[in-house]
């Protein structure tokens, strides 16, 4: 067979993004401020500064700066890893019999094991640049927490990680990697904070959440001596630096003179959906190309499809600032048999507002129809994906599905964002008939969107 | 920085090998022929066929043929994962402060983690065209397991795989991502073969060891109808797939007018060292260059640096042809605190031959330092590595050092076949302070040699 376009498309070192991308400067309706949860009123690069390192904190309140330039001791790192590889789906479309083209951005080729690193080693720099001792943060899943320990060891800074006690107590091998890269992990609600002792207090044996791990990780930034608070997901900034993954995506196809029709991404925070899209969003916004931009989200942790497009605090502890975006309150805890990550109850304020403008689209699924798809995918493609990118794999294959149907040759984009080598405990559950579903009543999302506050 | 070598070299899908090398074609001393355990004659391909493929029993037994065309299936398979990047260490040769330059060639960008899938794939594909309903195989620390896995999966074949019992619990894991691809898995020794009953009741309580699960593997392909027996090491048919580790190093080395000096592997069965050598073995062998070679052991299963050159058995269960090769016996099992592969009690024929002859050298080293040397990788390369690619690794930084007393700048290659995902709980214990050496007594040595067959 001679194809013109390999099974992996991979950028040369030169043909590397230079810049993040920041969509906001071409988006007309701007994401809502967020808030200081002290004043309600917008907060300042000052108000954000005890918490985040002021570099960051300028970039996440930077709504009109398009590009910024991305620092050379990060591009040196991200050779190390990257280009990340966009892989031309050829066994899945066999396997499939779809006359759509599908591609995938993998960005699991690195030992973190997903797309996290790209915002870790710019945040563990910043943290470097301004002189200080350490980070603190929160971990679902695990991926996040691996790409900073990783991050962090590069740049010789002090790691602390509050990690969601169900994937601590799920994924116990996270913890020895994240230990190896000599990070401290402690499974969150813990007896360490003030917020943690409340919320154990409060709820006797929780599995514990995205929220209160980010509570706790900020209690403890903010109450030692040259440590900053760190996030993997939901801020802007961190989708800033998750263009990356959009900006060689973009690249590559253009390389091959293809044109995207269908964009898809899994949804959590919405930062790897974000970074992703961001590129094809800004053609959309300036009315360049036009594309169907797809987010998929956990049936078990629906924000987008079944949340409220209201200011909400990021964290169960109220402690962080407040931004407007679609959540399911930030009381809402996924059901215990949910696996992996995406489990958070918001969604990064631009995709929110990408969503409400209907720039996106958005579709929930259950996760066992998720887990059949990964099987599928890992068996004709060689990777294990992670069940958090397999959300996306899953909605792709519809999508290819349909093609099948109407005989279209779409070219279709996902985002594969990480390896499944630390999930094995979810796809035991799955081989052995035993992963169940879960969707939110009406009741619970009543419940907890009780737990929204109050702001005109 | 403005560097002419990037930091990963990968080659163009038009620039992968299409052929094996088979580096017996150019050896003057050609390795000893394999034996009947039956006769003590060499064996012939039709003895050899009830238990391998015919076409690979051929491969197994050409000693003159020095290209193999890599059939059209494969070379698809192979571009799912392949070419491997070649990654210049950049970071690592700073973190020394060495003047050599240090290349790796990483074989951990695949799901199954390693190198293994490189014959995984081969030998699934003759078994598939031969019109099989399946294999059986052994595995070690699970690689060879998961690579032969997703083999069948692709090639829709039966699999069922003995995993070494001392494995099978430490890596509860792997025995799920085997599933996840359809294989079935049972701890070694079992009670399901005869040679298992056998060992489990000569040695009750056994953690178990490669020899033995051949042993079992070789009994369930020769008594069930449609099946063949593969195996992951030591034979000269896998070495032969491997040369495509070798062969892509050397194409990327070319590309960039790189002259390797050093060339190092871990040794477990020698499969992945002599693909990686193969053709820079060859060079020497037609005096057309000089490479210094270098085999690395752990100190805890030294077949080359302590072993006996000798006709042995390859397995604990002696039902398998007999091989001169460099050995422990076969009845050597390491010690329970020997953490990861790199466990077998012999050497691939073709790697012993090239050794007797000098064409490499070997060494041992003890696995507390492999680890500290797997750490310091990890933290300043990003890849966590396997504990047998951390021996190549250990060697690397050892024969940098030199060049930084010296102030040579060598060009030192090594092979990292591939990553630690699943040997968390030997991290773990590294990380605790808890790992140990262990160096087999002379004494015990005399042990398992008193195993060897009597052979002229």
């Amino acid at each position: 067979m001679n194809r013109e376009i390999p099974y992996k498309i991979y950028l040369e070192e030169s043909e590397m993004p230079k810049q993040w991308y920041n969509v906001r400067a071409d988006m007309k309706n701007k994401p809502a401020p967020i808030l200081n949860p002290a004043t309600l009123k917008p907060i300042t690069v000052e108000e954000l500064s005890p918490i985040f390192c002021t570099e960051l904190a300028k970039q996440e309140l930077d709504e009109t700066t398009p590009y910024f330039d991305i620092p050379e001791e990060i591009r040196e790192f991200y050779k190390m890893y990257r280009p990340a590889p966009l892989v031309r789906a050829y066994c899945l479309e066999k396997k499939l019999g779809t006359p759509a083209h599908i591609y995938y951005k993998f960005e699991g080729n690195n030992i973190s094991g997903s797309h996290k690193l790209n915002s870790a080693i710019a945040q563990a720099y910043y943290a470097k640049k301004q002189g200080l001792k350490g980070v603190t943060t929160e971990t679902g899943a695990g991926q996040w927490g691996t790409a900073l320990s990783m991050a962090c060891s590069y740049f010789d800074l002090d790691c602390q990680v509050y990690m969601v006690k169900v994937s601590y107590e799920q994924k116990p091998f996270r913890r020895e990697v994240m230990r190896t890269y000599g990070a401290q992990v402690t499974p969150s609600p813990s007896m360490k904070t003030e917020v943690g002792r409340k919320i154990n207090a409060e709820f006797p044996g929780t599995t514990g959440s995205l929220g209160c791990a980010i509570s706790e990780a900020v209690e403890a930034a903010t109450t030692q001596e040259g440590y900053r608070y760190v996030l993997g997901s939901v801020l802007s900034q961190v989708l800033i630096h998750q263009t990356v993954i959009g900006l060689e995506t973009k690249a590559a196809l253009d390389k091959y003179g293809i044109k995207a029709d269908t964009i898809i991404g899994c949804a959590g925070g919405g930062s790897n959906l974000g970074g992703l899209i961001s590129p094809f969003a800004g053609e959309i916004l300036r009315g360049e190309a036009d594309y169907e931009i797809i987010a998929v989200e956990p049936a078990s942790c629906p924000s987008l499809t079944r949340g409220r497009y209201a200011y909400d605090y990021c964290d169960t502890g109220k402690i962080c600032p407040l931004a407007k975006m679609y959540t399911l309150g930030s009381g809402f805890i996924p059901s215990a048999n949910h696996a992996g990550g995406l489990r958070y109850h918001g969604m990064s304020s631009i995709v929110s507002q990408l969503y409400d403008d209907g720039i996106i689209t958005a579709r929930s699924v259950e996760q066992t129809e998720v887990f059949k798809a990964a099987e599928m995918f890992a068996r004709v493609e060689g990777i294990l994906p992670a069940p958090e990118s397999s959300h996306a794999i899953k909605v792709a294959i519809d999508e290819a599905l349909k093609c099948k149907e109407t005989g279209e040759e779409k070219n279709i984009v996902f985002g594969l964002t990480g390896t499944g080598y630390f999930d094995m405990v979810a796809y035991q559950k799955y081989n052995d008939g035993e992963m169940t579903d879960y969707i939110p009543t009406d009741e619970e999302l009543a419940k907890s969107f009780a737990t929204l506050p109050k702001v005109d």
